[in-house]
């Protein structure tokens, strides 16, 4: 695939990320964003050899692989909108949180010779923007792949072959369906859990007090609303169904400790230590 | 104070920890466990200059001050067993997360020549025993002394001198119920909910996919039960009103999913951001 050429839409940090180790691997990268000062910063910094703030059938045309690194429905708009100007054969693949909706939204419209294959860097910074491009968020960080029956075995391989430029720690296949309960359970579940905890109370006055358990429990209760309340609309009843069975095991530890019931509750504790341990790195 | 010598009660990960900082600090530190060869291990390691595995008068007299490093019911009961054989005028502090209980319960049987001075070092690992011994835990820790109307300006003096000696990064001062009302929340309330989490399904599959909010959401649900569920019980109406004001967010904030109220659910999202971000180390 080093021949390729490969196209970012959306030079964000997520984008930048990926053009700066796409680049490194020594792929020809380009982008397109609406910064024209994005563009820019990335031409100076040699993260992508070029660039330009709108879309053209021309500049569109250099590319064999185009990763959109954009919110879902902007990216499911920018498609409906641009994807005439697409080359036949071009291969789409993404950076979305989110999968049943967008693969379900995108397979009513895309044109029969494109192909969309997801995927999913589960990898982020708490900050934003190109200048915080950083292609060492992948090192740790694990790659979802999410074919469908209608994948072809060469947009599967592309998949693959980023994850693996990227240097991501596993690379995996999951369907749509099992991503995002999956996704439901570990990312948006536990988003909820942080915010929820960080809303309790104006909890300023305790900075002094926090041990590192507050602090592990809150670190990503800093959340960029934007994308996560549409994140959490468009995958609702899997997120629902995850709050709904932590709820049930929070009200159940909460009735062991009203009943002063040690034993029920040392049995929970047992198996969250047991759970546990598989995760320890 | 460094001419006083110094008693550690209970030689775990704590005892010991609290031993191998004020031995450093060059204070002399003695020790009684009931495990021989905890003493023995200490004694070899150098961090303490002599201990034994039972509580005598003759050895009790050699000290100024005694640090109980024991869970609240065993420093309680060794208090009624033992406080007979104590000299008169030691001072008497400890490690324990709840004090409201502790104190009442002291304050009903302590010898009119004792003092005890409550402390609570915010610092710990996931591993026990006085092998585990470490220092550095404290460096980047809290430490809390909670005084009564009944304290003395020496023995709050003596509470302040170890929390200098052990390098602790903030000492402060707060009432025993102030103390556990902030520890049900930034302590206990975390705890249950990483265990309501980790409990949720058998997710050990999901190894493979966890990033890191999972991860950091859950890595203090590995849990001694026995502590903890005494700490929830001695802490238990505190530690009821925090879990209640926790359910009372997150079901706020699911309503705003089931509901698709963008607009509430970014409000959320937006006063979370702007509290957590007090917490930035």
């Amino acid at each position: 695939m080093q021949n390729k050429k490969i196209l970012i839409v959306g030079l964000g940090l997520l984008g930048g990320s990926y053009a700066e180790g796409l680049t490194d691997a020594g792929y020809e990268v380009g982008a397109i964003d609406i910064k024209e000062s994005s563009i820019e910063y990335a031409i100076n910094k040699k993260i992508i050899k070029h660039g330009q703030s709108f879309v053209s059938k021309d500049y569109l045309a250099l590319f064999d692989v185009i990763i959109f690194c954009l919110y879902p429905k902007v990216f499911v708009n920018w498609l409906k909108e641009y994807q005439h100007l697409i080359k036949p054969n071009t291969i789409l693949t993404d950076v979305t949180g989110i999968k049943t909706w967008l693969v379900k939204e995108i397979e009513t419209f895309i044109r029969k010779d494109l192909e969309y294959i997801g995927a999913h860097p589960m990898a982020g910074k708490e900050v934003y923007g190109v200048e915080n491009s950083d292609k060492s968020i992948f090192l740790n960080a694990n790659y979802i792949i999410t074919p469908t029956i209608n994948s072809t075995d060469k947009a599967i391989e592309v998949a693959y072959e980023i994850g693996r430029a990227l240097n991501f720690k596993t690379i995996t296949k999951l369907s749509i369906e099992e991503h995002d309960e999956m996704i439901g359970f570990l990312s948006q579940l536990t988003h909820c859990i942080a915010v929820s905890l960080m809303t309790c109370k104006d909890s300023t006055h305790l900075v002094d007090y926090t041990g590192d358990s507050f602090r592990d429990l809150t670190r990503i209760a800093k959340i960029n609303e934007d994308m996560w309340s549409e994140l959490f609309l468009l995958n609702k009843d899997e997120l629902l169904r995850q709050m709904d069975s932590f709820l049930v095991q929070f009200e159940n530890l909460k009735k062991t400790i009203e009943n002063n019931d040690v034993e029920s509750m040392k049995n929970i504790m047992r198996t969250s230590t047991k759970r546990r341990k598989y995760f320890d790195k």
